[in-house]
């Protein structure tokens, strides 16, 4: 390929944070795991590695399985703790129901009982009404609560909403799976560790995220309390996400747990969609549409502003009616990147 | 990790060529894709390149879609051929009716009528035996033949078996699907092109392998008859099998079909498989199970000859009544590796 | 069993049409098919008689498929016209979505659109609403619009809202699925013909109900438009809704179809909801929820007078926070029945 | 219809125990059970009685859950015992590996692990030979052993041999279903009862066979180990088999299991395909191709005399190479339907 058949990259940068490339430092770990002939399937030292980092991170009995990408570990995590006939309850804006392509619907055989929330965010009240139905065989029997940390709507939930939404689940004999494809942006924006973020706020089972994080592609299926994981191998081998080569899979997860990598690449995403947010503030016709909390910025422009930018940047539009289009930040993301946007935001108004 | 954690690699070299690394050519093609931003789920250059590249190998008509894995590839392609009440015709060695834990009944909901063969390989007359119970509505219907190339066993079909095998499918009304996690070393060892190896043969689809031919991990499920792919992109996200840094996947296989690269490296380990059995040929009590005609060697040991072997070496007992073991050669595998492996088993004969 | 064991089945009456029992002239035809020796599986004289009676009814090319029961002939029918990738639009108080403990999503892998309605009634702005993601391979696929009629709100769609929808419908290229576990209370209370009701409305395909008409156990999935059903017999066997002794079960539809059977059923089972209705209107705190269109009541009560009618009589609480509970006629409810049950509504305002 | 359209019955009396009718006691039960209301979906008085009935004849632990058919009661079963990455071991004539159209594949996502047998039973040996690859997560993994009583080859395990059946397997781990649908048919054989064929046996779960014992349609899945029953009336809800006016089914099984009827109707068929192999004996070119255990008789016949036979008599040829045909007796088949039908063999060998 040459450099004429390449676009100018930086227009499509705020599009998701899945246009990014890999870190650095990543590329690096994958390099190094390439010596010599290593047990396939999980069976090698760089996974060995990555269950005993997690240990340490997220408590002693985490459990941990490297997939290829987050709809494979969440469908996977999923069908590890719901029959066909038991539900999940997410939000209407959950990964899970609107991006998935009804992957949990076929894999898990589950119906999803999908939300409407005003940002993104389950609630304890939300997760009572969810659950309907119980013991009447005509109706799918509500198991298993997933949520996103951060939501697909950049917001956050604060450790107290974390468990309290977990207690209430708990309560009411459901399950708590979280969607962390952007769980690092969470953590990092709260402040707080990764176990703070999930084991010592209930979590039962979390898809850890790495993709979007920096890797190249790689996420993990982590079971926090004891019992959850004992069938999930096969679980996960018959959806298809059981790695051969999983050294070079498991060693980008380890690296990003190496050094507080992960915080670093994450509070950096956070850190520019704050200076996206701070550019666009007080821009004659442009209004947040969330609290921006992590890296990703919802805000309501003027069609045609919104038309004019288009014409040379590539992101996506979220809500045609209320003209909300969403710009995603990464850990490549650059604050000239920014200030780029926010000027051709500025000329776009006009 | 420190080198102290890491076991000696040559140990373990021969249990499957999915224990080898990733070539130092497809390394840098994957460092090369690390150029900025670029947009996600396959609509990136390297893709595109890769469409491309293919259409040159494998006729104008080919559709090429990466995915994660050869189960992932298998598993959606199958789907993507056949109605859950229709059914898979297969040996009884197949990947997918053995090793793929029940994933292609579970996805695609069909039945894998799975037929014992003396080789691995199908024949026409096992397809007429396997399409039984056509129009009966209380059984079955077969839709797709799916064969191995090189098989399970180390075999390899030649192109007049393949033409006679895809006629004897097409007659009877089915669609013919080549699980291709070794088609490189099957076209290097019948010292043709890929296209003759598939479109020419009258293969319909193909799981086309590459992390077992010196990838990190990635493969392609390619469809050559016209039509049969107008839905399957969304086949392929509802089994999980959709990479959202596809950049990555498509630039390995890029490279891979670039330079005769595959020729090369699925040449080398058919080399090496080559030349393990000529050094065990003459050992008293050593016998090949099936003609080496790729990169496995499947071989009947004395019991007590294979346990001294495994004291040191790792690798697979294929068949314990029968004492069979297999030793697999990959892209990495060393002549000294080799020559190592049989000075063992020499002594192992003592 | 003795008569005491037996309750006094009076007080169930009203608690759900399907708590009635076998309307005396289809047991007759269930005894008269009882001659002799006859092919299983629906090559028998009855069900060849049953296809060409509905034929006659509904259309030269409708093609008939006798089942078991409600939710078999709706997922059936959904898995022969949705692939799993696809999706399902239905309002949010479809069976399918509330009563089926998600056995659509299981069986035909589908993610079912559920959208909120006043009514129970979809609309073209709601089917072009939910036919959103076209194209998009992260989104499920539209492909299917279910509706009931009538309605499980006791509501029913004029043929004018069924034109309307199945033309909206098929100009984004879906297909029409009719839930008609009680068509025949619908066609009756429109005063049309089945065929009117269905076929010339551009219905596809028609889940048929008989259970809640009078039969003892007998629906039938019938295809409306050419080439839906070509495959069908595969799917109805393969989802569990193939008869052996089909002729019992032919012979129920048959007799259903004969001599306005149908009619006269669903036309008195309406007829004692318009009378219990008018005998509600007027009573103080009593109001009702749903225009009163087929064979349900819906009602909203002073939650006082539900409680003392429950020690009496069985039904269910529709809406709890709304204080509507549903009364169900079926063609066994007698006017004294209707009458018992005001004076007892009466009763229990005061 | 008129009786010019019906074909003298007694041509297809043999070619399934499925074509005969009602016995003339079960009707009259559906008759009995027809009065006024009540309760649907199981909640009524006759399913309990069943149950009841159900716990005098098979232990005080039976739990018992009426169905329409038999592929509904083996598919949900097996769903209620195995996850979908596990497997289901099972003879290669087994009904769900041949008969049921890929159903439990489709609805409980698992493998068959289907095995050859000379006479259509498995024994502890090919129990073991299917647990394989136990903790192998590339492997399915073997969770329950399915029988069929009497086999579909007309042969009958005894009682010993079952027991020696369920203690491999229970050794093994794995659970053991007992497909029913003539279980009658072999505890008549057998002079035993139903609890002598089954919860003594060690059998854990059985799809209690109706309909081929003279019944409309009725079959029940009846868990004989406590807790395996937990969750069923979901998945039977979700696999599409509860009937809402379940009092019908119910009465059949019921009227069945009173008065001893099941044996007499069971030993009637018996004693008819007795006495039709003892008619067959000596006739020249005739022989038993598995001995006549039940109410099945597998002949092998001179091809030419099969057609002419066929020219008069509808039945199944059972294997096409060895010329081997099948005809079933039922509770309805004739002393004089056997004698024409042996007097029409001898012809035809002429």
């Amino acid at each position: 390929m040459t450099q004429r058949d390449r676009p100018d990259t930086r227009i499509v940068a705020f599009a998701s944070d899945n246009y990014a490339g890999v870190h650095p430092a990543v590329l690096q770990a994958i390099a190094a795991a390439n010596e010599g002939f290593t047990p396939a399937y999980g069976d090698d030292p760089w996974t060995a590695a990555l269950c005993s980092r997690v240990r340490e991170l997220l408590g002693a009995a985490a459990e941990t399985f490297p997939v290829f990408n987050g709809t494979g570990g969440n469908v996977t995590a999923l069908a590890a703790l719901a029959r066909p006939f038991e539900a999940v309850i997410c939000a209407e804006t959950a990964h899970i129901a609107t991006d998935e392509c009804g992957a949990p619907e076929r894999f898990a055989g589950c119906k999803l009982v999908d939300l409407p929330t005003p940002d993104g965010k389950l609630t304890p009240e939300l997760v009572r009404r969810g659950a309907v139905g119980l013991g009447d065989q005509h109706h799918v029997q509500a198991a298993v609560v997933s949520i996103s940390q951060s939501t697909e709507l950049g917001t956050v939930y604060s450790a107290d909403e974390l468990r309290a939404l977990t207690a209430a689940a708990h309560e009411a004999g459901l399950l708590v799976h979280l969607d962390g494809a952007r769980l690092t942006n969470a953590a990092a924006a709260l402040g707080i560790g990764l176990r703070e973020s999930t084991t010592e706020c209930g979590i039962d089972v979390v898809t850890l995220g790495g993709t979007k994080c920096g890797l190249l592609g790689a996420e993990a299926v982590v079971f926090l309390r004891p019992g959850l994981a004992d069938r999930y191998q096969y679980v996960r081998k018959q959806g298809t996400q059981l790695a051969s080569k999983m050294r070079f899979v498991s060693a980008q997860l380890l690296r990003l747990l190496q050094d507080d990598l992960w915080h670093e690449a994450a509070g950096h995403a956070n850190g520019m969609a704050r200076r996206l947010a701070d550019g666009l503030a007080g821009l004659p016709g442009v209004s947040l549409a969330y609290p921006v909390q992590a890296n990703g910025v919802f805000a309501a422009l003027p069609r045609r502003a919104t038309e004019r930018l288009m014409e040379r940047y590539r992101f996506y539009v979220w809500d045609e009616d209320a003209g909300v289009v969403r710009w995603m930040c990464s850990w490549q993301t650059g604050e000239a990147d920014v200030d780029a946007l926010v000027t051709a935001v500025r000329a776009a108004l006009v």
